[in-house]
């Protein structure tokens, strides 16, 4: 029974879902959130590092990843598990984002979309066959189908359009890998901009489709938080009880929370990451910025109330002089402060929901991070 | 009896010693080398990483944690340990080598020398009492006195009035800061370029000041390694058997190798650390440069005879990979690998030392590192 894909739900909690997936290299509890590792790595971090704080799954671009060392590379590495020595589960997007929001120059056809390589500028093409291709190279737990991330501020009429070639794209990539073809399991992405009947339509094609779990793309993409929370709440609940939810790209501490009061069973994000090299770090007393000059004689802990090796062992002032230093160990002990702040946070989600308290720790947060 | 400044012979093989110092944060045993913390971290490494590599002493530098984040500011955090959370002890330098070779604008005279800020250009002015002054405020173990760093290719004449006043600097140190005042140690250091009477004229000024040890300073500025040997070989041997000596800012490997053969206990240089930031890493069979393309696909360790984290977890292809990506834990991992390389050295030298094979040892490195 306990197969990849297998999604048991152990409690809920108005919307929000406690449960469980099963991957290839083993069980995630759910919500989780997962951090990124853009290229193979998540910056300055090692694998024993996330072991220690309990992440369960990490992210891998595959954009980045096709591109440097390349996919067939890795695949005769064995993997990206045995090549980055990370022996949990992974998720691989399907390079779509980065495709479409990283590249200016690129044709997009409904056979697939032609970009430029951000490393030599050299030409590449994806079809929906290709990126899944590169996904089973890398050997990731989850796969992401091909989509078209649709900007801010597009029409209906191209928004329509391009969720119904998604829709094709999702199908020709689930037809590249039959369901129990393989160990790795695959998701389908609603598009669908800022209409939610779009989003309905969206999410109905896909239904079709016999994937292992559903994402919810083209969010946080410029809109006002407004926007994507009612977009959230709209789609959120409508997509299958009994499979995954995947809010991707996404967010704030607040936005997972209402991601999982939506719904949402996994969220990635960049920003704890990428805010932790800014200095922006997240604690139980709200988001602070490290260089501030009020911080440089401080010698509490980030956090008094994180049981992290940087909050256990470092204070405030070391911290601020180690951003204005711009030493590597900075951006190291931010951002092992703020995943673990992001991974804890998701404990207490998951304990609050088995607890039947969700509502109220979600209050807690909101109150903090107002 | 067990006193800072403590230092037991244990063994002899040829002018090579094995010693025990003892510090206020410890003892230390030699020949050590000890990795470089310029700002107060070894760059991307964590205190609990230079533990697991054993690590005994590391070294802080007094001219870049007097202009960030301030002496009196580290004062204040209970000094350079507690701020850095570091437990093991630190040794200081005087500063007097940054001002003399990062600096353009500078005044030299009796008094002292004034500089300009790397960060903003503002005016400083080191004397030796003030060098002292920010030692004891950074709290290290072991201090050093302010000296004038003659550069490389100088004539005789200045080298000569330059060491003069690098005497009467280093009687205005210990002036300052009596034997016994305090549990903090001072080295002298022994200048003189590269004329061997006026070497021998240096120390014997020095010695008639009472240091708990005695450095060479002024190597590995330009000069041959012919030159550098026969100075090391020539003043090693000629100073105090009693106290420590410490050979600064030396080297290679085999530098280091030959200045133990000459006598030496005690090194430290960022060549290790900033070697693995440029992706060249030493390993038991001789230097590799991890960015070269062979390395691509290989899928063994970086060094198969070498038991530190990276080496037990990641093969070439991924180091080189990280390199080529500027990912952050290659610096880290890279870092992490050279530092254990240097520390797993000395430790073999002590051993060697103990067990009288230490010029085999030496013969062993120079036929890998030829």
């Amino acid at each position: 029974m306990n197969q990849p894909g297998n999604f048991i739900i152990h409690a809920t909690d108005g919307n929000a879902r406690r449960a469980t997936l099963t991957t290839a290299h083993g069980e995630i509890q759910t919500p989780i959130f997962m951090p990124v590792g853009t290229q193979g790595t998540v910056k300055s971090l090692t694998p024993l590092d996330l072991e220690e704080m309990d992440a369960q799954i990490i992210l891998g671009n595959t954009y980045h990843l096709y591109l440097r060392p390349g996919d067939d590379l890795v695949a005769r590495r064995g993997g990206l598990h045995e090549f980055s020595n990370w022996k949990r589960p992974i998720l691989t997007d399907s390079g779509g984002f980065q495709v479409f929001s990283l590249q200016e120059i690129r044709k997009l056809s409904e056979e697939g979309v032609e970009f430029r390589s951000y490393i030599d500028g050299s030409k590449h093409f994806f079809s929906p066959e290709k990126a899944i291709d590169i996904q089973k190279n890398l050997g990731s737990d989850i796969m992401m189908v091909l989509d078209e991330c649709v900007g801010y501020g597009e029409d209906k009429k191209y928004t329509n359009k391009s969720l119904e070639m998604t829709t094709r794209w999702a199908q020709r990539c689930r037809d590249h890998y039959p369901k129990g073809s393989g160990d790795q399991l695959m998701f389908g992405i609603v598009q669908g901009g800022f209409f939610k009947d779009l989003r309905e339509k969206s999410l109905a094609q896909l239904r079709e489709i016999d994937f292992e779990g559903f994402a919810i793309g083209g969010l946080s993409v410029g809109e006002s938080t407004e926007e994507m929370y009612d977009i959230l709440h709209h789609i959120a609940p409508m997509m299958p009880e009994t499979k995954p939810r995947y809010l991707m790209g996404v967010g704030t501490p607040l936005d997972l929370l209402e991601g999982v009061s939506a719904g949402v069973d996994m969220f990635d994000c960049v920003l704890p990451s990428r805010n932790a090299r800014n200095g922006t770090l997240f604690t139980s007393m709200g988001k602070i910025n490290i260089k501030r000059a009020q911080f440089a004689e401080d010698d509490s802990p980030l956090d008094p109330n994180c049981n992290c090796y940087t909050c256990r062992n470092f204070t405030k002032a070391y911290l601020r002089h180690l951003y204005q230093a711009k030493e590597l160990l900075s951006y190291r002990l931010n951002t092992y402060h703020n995943l673990y702040f992001y991974l804890d946070l998701m404990k207490q989600v998951r304990a609050s929901i088995e607890e039947g308290t969700f509502a109220t720790l979600k209050a807690h947060y909101e109150e903090i991070y107002a």
